[in-house]
């Protein structure tokens, strides 16, 4: 299959990378330095990645910004901060993408626990996760051709639990290979309309 | 109690007006005509709103408008109808308010099953709704001064199933009653951070 993965030198992306390219042929899409380039943030700049990119079967998202800080310090531009990034960038993906993909082809795209077990700081994150979810199983009824859309939905993963251990007190960090599992059951399995929760 | 209700024109909104005025003393807020004026798509507009009611000890939204349509034809900006309004004028009635209610005091959001059982056109309304959800139960791990906050996420209701029928094939309608008395649980019992599903 050819995938493009946006996000292939994040935490959860570089794992995804290193899995699939043994079997599939990644074409890796960041905003500078990877094979295409993409802005997730630019709706204009996501239909440029599909007209620079042919015949995909499937997109995967393991990227977009979102600000993580206390509910009494939040302005409303930094949860549009998530709003337009890991939100509407995802959406934009699956929204354009549509009219791209290959018969069959799929969306997985990437949110978190915080949409159901929120932290403290997590309220603009907690709102986008919860909206990617929301959305993704109702764009999956609508998609043409066969097309698929599903959800990664992962705790604190073992790459970066130590880091974010201060924000995730008591949190079981999610085994990559546990996580980078639920992207290939996204993607070579046939399901459609799944948050797959890894935790 | 002193209670700022948006949208008491609406379906659901006449109906927590009827219940909750013989025991409270309500202040209707919308854009025109009410006894207080707000536009909640305009964050400067709620903290007006905030700046004129005083002694407030609870906030009800039931309005918020967003988009209803086919995947395949919503524009970005069509999903930024819901953002702007049913999300992001929701997230901010709470993140001003939070500065403002009295001590103990409640925000009851609404969102819809539509966050969970999607219909053919909801995707745009199924991201919302799945962002407040989310929000809610964030944001109310950090409300300050006892403040709480709940959500009530209603399938579609008596009032308007016959009207919205074909838009939601087989669902079963929730009584009015039904759906009021998530309102008043939120309000009058001291729970936070629920998701009241009326379903």
């Amino acid at each position: 299959m050819k995938i493009i993965l946006i996000g292939s030198s994040g935490t959860i992306g570089k794992r995804i990378y290193d899995r699939l390219s043994k079997k599939h042929q990644i074409v890796r899409a960041s905003r500078s330095g990877a094979d295409v380039e993409v802005d997730i943030t630019d709706a204009a700049s996501i239909e440029k990645m599909y007209q620079a990119v042919s015949g995909v079967d499937a997109v995967i998202c393991a990227a977009g910004p979102a600000k993580f800080g206390p509910l009494a310090e939040l302005t409303e531009d930094d949860f549009y901060i998530g709003i337009r990034g890991k939100m509407m960038g995802q959406v934009n993906l699956v929204r354009t993408g549509q009219h791209h993909l290959n018969e069959g082809g799929s969306f997985t795209l990437t949110t978190g626990i915080l949409a159901d077990e929120p932290v403290f700081g997590s309220s603009a994150l907690s709102l986008v996760n919860g909206a990617v979810n929301s959305f993704a199983i109702a764009a999956a009824m609508e998609l043409p051709r066969g097309l698929r859309c599903n959800v990664v939905c992962p705790t604190v993963v073992e790459d970066s639990a130590e880091a974010y251990e201060d924000f995730f007190p008591g949190f079981d960090p999610a085994p990559m290979d546990k996580v980078v599992n639920a992207y290939v059951r996204s993607i070579e399995n046939k399901i459609t309309g799944k948050i797959i929760r890894v935790y």
